[in-house]
């Protein structure tokens, strides 16, 4: 946990943003894998964690500006559940670390919020079954209008403060993101044609977990990197293919890294892997020296993709005016994701409380219609200690190829004879997390190999 | 998956059981960690892969017994959903693997229900709350009564048709202990003194999923033996301690393993530690062998903490007569649960259907009220073909101690002077699986070290 001073000011200024009201958060509770009792690791909810501290299960809590009390509702343990789970702080104890004085049962809050007017009950948007169930049994609500009644006040007041780091979490970013580089390196370090996808996956996990983190997502880690979420780690490692790992570790306070490297399962990248490397490196560094706060990220995602465009124009795959192209989204076929996203205790930072919410702005809506644009999660202005990502990529997708070029789609721009050539190319992507700084931006946790020459350096002496 | 055979053949016996309804079965949703699109890994719900072998999520399917029908509910990938995930086999070719030919959009599934009596619906108690509140919806019953309403009759059809192993569960469930067996090995050739719980238990996980499997269920690796489910791993092993080290493998068609054993963090037990588990490993081995077809498990149970009393009356830590004290439940103080449980598709195998239905029947109820048995899962008599874990142990909780004395609880069969010398001394337990045969049983996987010698020359040359 943070300092009990950091839980109360944040909380503070949470408030300072409501004249009335009662502000209710939903923490986690246990997620049963195949019957009731055996369940995931227990994973908090992200705001409940920022706003009041406790790693635990089965609480709630509430900020009654009214009224001006803060109150966690959950259960002490009986002397049954001491026999089974061992000794543990008080839920008391852990309450007052945060700086929260009031510790009521469960079975109090419906109650509570019963005497609340319901119209001034602001919580933010469930992505849990258990809380959908919970908030609709509490405040007399159909499941399926639950998130209709989000508040947007509390949202918005959420995502403003949660989106600007703290010098304390960026120690935490930092150390998630050097983990995350740890578990790359062993990847170089370990692949060898005729090994499993799997082995290497695993590896990672245990390296992420070791010290009491996590994953913060599901690895990525696949011979078949133009599958963008490729949880499938059955294929066989050969000579000639490129791995593309997209892995991160969470501290053991919650916070994400977020890290992809592309390196080849043998000792050296192809001629055409090379080509096409240096072209995602290339997007890559350009993105990333456009950092700074005040640019909308909007524009980082067009640099970006201009890149890839005129490099693919060069190699033949694209042709005419790329600006038209990139603006109509003919890239696309070849980049069809956004060039990154905000990162914090989620890896896509707060995305349960809504993208547009947390990459765009009222004046700025989020592009729901273009395919890339689409999903592109963050296009506003940056703002000094914002977390993000910066991973740009090439993916050659048989299956979407096919179907752009029966529809004789963008021909104007793509030679789909040429991207014949490349049709089982595979994918590559390059991501690294950064912190907006007073003018600029700064790289989070320790360095890793991104150049060409320093991955087959590792890749030299792997086997 | 098995043959398309054996689930038509599972699906028709199943059916037999009815003369009317229609069966309804949900498979599982992805689980979110965080936000929506975080989930952990995709496990489908066990009677679902038992009857379908389609291993994905947002399915459901029915046997309709009246109409003589089967089919499966669920959607095609689209063209979007491709991109991001590659090109799988369709949900169709996965139905008609198991032999169902007839495959609806998962939106027919509520229309369907709509057309049948829905006092003739049988269905399983849910455990997640997405499929809690997809029934309450489709079959318009509050959520709080779904429990109440699910089939007896299927439960007990579904029960009795899991708990009898086929040769093909057979090998899985092997291959699951034995790999379970890897895991175990790794943790007594690496642990040493200094080395994190946590680091031994990631390097457990990678064990279990290098292969493609998974965890059974989360990792007790504790120095704290006594804390029951203690899924914490923070401690540093130190001389003197003894490791408690309970986990098991999921294969990848989802059959569990489930192990324990417990081992000197240094290379050799204590004085006392030899003399506990020697006491530990003579119940297991009694119980053991008394594994047979027809013998109630409710008395493998009673010889295992007979054995157990015995023992701890020579080292005079209980005293009086011993089969009285572990009739009253005077052990349960060092023994504070049940010697096994059912396994399967389940490491607790069909709990999500309820205890009472799979280890226990209408004649033979389980005793809900004395401690210790209460939570023993398995009473009933044993059949050919069940698989079962046997776990005796031994468990100084201070807590409970203190809570006992302070009662004055049974100190007609218990020395507080006395276990006050043991009051700090951890816990220990062994357990293996096995197989109940013709007329006898089968231990499961293959061997590991379960004696002091051979634990200690594991320990002898791991550091």
């Amino acid at each position: 946990m943070f300092s009990k001073e950091e839980y109360i000011n944040r909380r503070n200024s949470l408030k300072s943003n409501f004249n009335s009201g009662v502000l209710l958060f939903l923490g986690n509770d246990e997620s049963p894998i195949n019957f009731f009792d055996n369940t995931y690791h227990f994973r908090q909810d992200s705001s409940f964690l920022y706003y009041f501290g406790i790693n635990a299960p089965k609480l709630a809590a509430i900020i009654d500006v009214d009224k001006d009390k803060i109150i966690v509702f959950g259960d002490e343990m009986s002397i049954d559940e001491l026999v089974w789970m061992g000794r543990q702080q008080t839920l008391e104890d852990k309450a007052h670390q945060s700086g929260v004085t009031q510790v009521e049962p469960a079975s109090k809050l419906s109650s509570y919020l019963k005497n609340v007017n319901h119209s001034e009950i602001h919580y933010l948007p469930p992505y849990r079954a258990e809380n959908k169930m919970k908030i609709a049994a509490m405040l007399s609500l159909p499941i399926d209008s639950i998130k209709e009644h989000a508040s947007h006040t509390l949202i918005k007041a959420v995502v403003a403060q949660r989106s600007i780091k703290s010098a304390m979490e960026l120690v935490e970013l930092d150390l998630a993101s050097s983990t995350s580089a740890d578990m790359h390196l062993l990847a170089m370090q370990m692949a060898k044609p005729g090994m499993k996808e799997s082995e290497i996956a695993a590896a990672l996990q245990q390296v992420a977990q070791k010290d009491g983190g996590n994953l913060a997502y599901p690895v990525i880690l696949t011979v078949d990197g133009q599958i963008l979420h490729n949880h499938y780690h059955g294929n066989i490692l050969k000579e000639g293919d490129l791995v593309l790992n997209d892995s991160g570790a969470e501290s053991s306070m919650g916070y994400a890294g977020d890290l992809t490297r592309t390196f080849p399962a043998g000792k050296k990248f192809s001629t055409k892997q090379n080509e096409l490397y240096s072209l995602v490196l290339d997007s890559y560094q350009k993105a990333v020296k456009a950092l700074r706060p005040g640019i909308k990220y909007l524009d980082i995602h067009y640099t970006a993709c201009l890149t890839l465009a005129e490099g693919l124009k060069d190699l033949g795959l694209m042709k005419g005016n790329m600006q038209e192209a990139v603006l109509a989204g003919a890239h696309a076929l070849f980049f069809q994701c956004g060039t990154g996203h905000m990162m914090g205790l989620d890896v896509h930072d707060m995305e349960d409380l809504g993208e547009q919410f947390v990459g765009y702005t009222d004046q700025q809506k989020k592009n729901t219609t273009q395919f890339g644009l689409k999903s592109l999660r963050l296009g506003k202005e940056l703002e000094t200690g914002y977390v993000l990502t910066v991973e740009p990529g090439l993916y050659f997708i048989p299956e979407l190829i096919d179907q752009w070029q029966a529809a004789n789609k963008f021909s104007d721009f793509i030679d789909y004879g040429k991207v014949a050539d490349y049709r089982d190319f595979g994918g590559i992507r390059v991501e690294d997390d950064y912190v907006i700084t007073q003018d600029s931006y700064r790289k989070l946790g320790k360095d890793l190999a991104i150049s060409i020459k320093d991955i087959e350096a590792i890749r030299a002496t792997a086997y």
